[in-house]
């Protein structure tokens, strides 16, 4: 079983996690006949971050889109983007592409209620955090989304957009993320969500009580069982030669 | 300044790991103004690994256009693979891609040269350190090339085969590497080649007296500094809409 994923890169980072995690997920699940063939296509952070600013979803949707042709244009039969800011602007992209897009949002919504939390945290920037791109998917299915306080959404902020996404983090950010985090489950949350492509580089994995909902993992997760249902349809293993 | 780079994945670990190379190597010598456009096509690994042990350069080589192809039609004005293993076939590959190649182990030879080293040691499978990948190209600047021994040479190949390319590595492996290149420091190696894309999962970086020369990391910096070079003659950042 071979099935091409596309994936829009928005981030670089995030972009590098989530190959990484698609990787590990179609070892995980599939073995070594789960092997994927992937294309990737990323513009430009600074016009992604630029539109952002300006609020020009439409900016960031034709962007979207121009990657989503790029790997639809390669052969991908499904595309995804690991970036949390940009998921306002996917349902804007989905009419410019001939391919169909995985929400990244919708995984996680299920991975969670599948789990029966009642309330979780949000990890991410502000355009995340102080947005509906969680909110949205989750209260749909009765799950209270708390996000950090308002300082301490700042703080998140600045961690994620001045370090994260150029691959640094400092001890004192990972112990100030680590705050964030202890301070979310003392208002009552039973799981926290990594909604930002990059948060994986600051919070280490069990190193709180709480659950971690890694979005980047379990959209992966979602298109590697995805690629394994259509087992026998699609394309078989080119032969070595 | 924007130039787009086109990555040829085999490894997705080590793909991964390159994109976040280029990222950060991006990040660190342009700033933010020079922020790359990068597309990247991975065949299924399972295919280059079949004819890798076959022995099948031209199959090697017929994998490696194939994705060239593809980032060339994406608009890639250059091409990188981060793989070790596949670099015989380059050459095979290169009169297939209507784009250029940057070969790796040329950009290490530079490095090293540049640094006055006269002996080095490899960490990599067998496919490169029983092999001339880096033999040739650092062997024309004077500089010799080591080769963990015999049994060591399995241990590792076994380390980065059966855990590093599923992005797993144990304590115990992450020993072994440790005592390797020790062994290889006590032979005279003035700096070891991190030679297989996979290595930064299990060295980190100055846990020995040893300079470590990572060789992704080196493609990233020598493709960063020829799109720069370039300023003024590429394609300016899209406007923010």
């Amino acid at each position: 079983m071979i099935k091409h994923i596309g994936i829009v890169g928005v981030s670089p980072e995030g972009a590098a996690l989530f190959i990484r995690e698609l990787s590990r997920q179609s070892h995980r699940i599939g073995g070594p006949n789960a092997q994927l063939r992937v294309s990737m296509h990323n513009e430009p952070l600074a016009g992604y971050l630029n539109a952002i600013r300006l609020g020009d979803w439409h900016g960031v949707a034709a962007l979207l889109s121009k990657s989503a042709e790029v790997v639809a244009a390669a052969g991908a039969e499904v595309c995804v983007t690991p970036d949390h800011a940009v998921q306002y602007a996917l349902h804007l992209a989905e009419h410019e592409t001939p391919i169909p897009w995985r929400s990244m949002p919708e995984a996680v919504a299920d991975a969670i209620a599948r789990e029966g939390r009642s309330t979780v945290g949000l990890i991410g920037t502000r355009w995340v955090t102080a947005a509906s791109t969680y909110q949205t998917h989750l209260g749909l299915r009765g799950i209270q989304v708390l996000s950090p306080d308002g300082d301490e959404a700042e703080d998140l902020d600045r961690i994620i957009v001045d370090e994260l996404l150029k691959g640094e983090v400092r001890t004192s950010s990972r112990e100030k993320v680590r705050q964030i985090i202890r301070n979310l489950e003392a208002r009552g949350c039973e799981g926290i969500v990594l909604a930002s492509s990059e948060a994986p580089l600051a919070v280490e994995p069990g190193s709180n009580g709480l659950s971690v909902y890694d979005a980047g993992s379990i959209l992966a997760e979602a298109v590697v069982r995805d690629a394994l249902s259509l087992a026998g349809r699609g394309e078989v293993a080119p032969p070595a030669a």
